[in-house]
């Protein structure tokens, strides 16, 4: 079973927006952090030593969509259950499913690339190393 | 031609991340601050009298995707053309495209809905106004 | 003894700006919500409920004071220690430390005022019930 | 005459809370840029190249104290006057005023500090070059 990472969290009061609802691209920064998350269990290896280890500068999204079906508001105990999706060469999708209350209220899928730091410092992306893509798939 | 708004600006140190590029949810920040500049032009509306005018609460997010084709960084340039790509009943459509330094950077589809605040609180999606499709529209 | 509450939370890669430390404003978001949980802890009453019982709007910042001793970066285990310092007829003051590794990181000191929404529409600083007072205080 | 730099900007939905004022780290976002922006100006360099002419690794924020006055909506156009207020060897300290309708708003001064990264990767403080200190001053 590919990589999965699960975890909640409560809306704090600066996430949300006029409307008593979350903004927007506070969704996004909690699905990069589940990413994260996700990466580093799946890889067993600490999140500043990921650079030192496999010399990658980052995993940048390149693509993703989002669809909301419901707000969360303030002080409301979500869940982000997050898994590999698909990997490939270079990238690899990740799926998000946040629950509020138990219903699903926003989906997203996301490509992420890996990338490296080159010698002339452009970042550019690269294959996985074979022992990243392994753990990602199982 | 429907409506559409341009704006440029300049990306700020505390939108970029370790790797020096802008953090993927300030782009969805940049995106949300551009319907709202291009709904107040089209409607001709200043942002504090929406509410009161026409009764909405928030024009939220139901579904967005972004494709991110290059990076931006600390101290870019960068210009974003969104404009309105379809008007339904409820809700509409809106396209961004990111320039940075002339070339297209990120590209964004998002649907927006209308939603007004019930007698009980509630928010509510409802048909726009006539006035306001047609101004999307045109 | 007044009021106290610590949490532990780990630096986000979105936290963080190019120098690789986190961004200052991301430290008055921490400590917002340290103010939150702390608040909701002492008065034993769930967020989304202050607002029906006390009719409190909210608990704005007045005047803050921070200093900042050593970075945290992506990645770092924190502490953010925060207690009430004092109360008062209408605002009170708290007190956050934050450690990283164990040292101390970050100092703030801050001013809450008790505002609520006048029938008018307007955000105003009253007087905190007795009992939200009593409940700071010890 | 110290060096100083005016600019205006509008609220944005995404910068208020549910009470619908300004959420107070966005102000710190605010006059973070606003002190970037001031240096730019004070030292005709271009952001991305600060580094590479002055080996400065950022000029992190290591003292703030702020007041706030008034609150800020969404929709509010502001004005943020920030001036050098002392240059010290290593550092040098940045009022700003930010004015909401003409009134004052918000206060803060902060102290901020030139980095340079070590050989070794540290980040640690150094005394500034004396065209940026003379810069600075005038």
């Amino acid at each position: 079973m590919p990589a999965s990472f699960t975890r909640k969290l409560t809306v704090e009061w600066g996430h949300c927006d006029p409307a008593g609802i979350v903004f927007n691209p506070r969704f996004f920064e909690y699905f990069d952090w589940s990413t994260s998350l996700l990466v580093r269990e799946a890889l067993g290896v600490e999140k500043a030593a990921m650079r030192t280890i496999y010399g990658v500068a980052g995993i940048p999204l390149v693509d993703t969509r989002a669809t909301f079906h419901r707000p969360a508001r303030y002080g409301d105990e979500i869940e982000i259950v997050t898994a590999v999706a698909a990997v490939g060469r270079s990238s690899f999708e990740v799926e998000h499913k946040l629950f509020n209350k138990g219903e699903l209220a926003v989906e997203a899928r996301e490509t992420r690339v890996w990338v490296v730091e080159e010698a002339d410092g452009r970042l550019k992306s690269r294959p996985m190393p074979e022992d990243v893509a392994r753990r990602l798939r199982t």
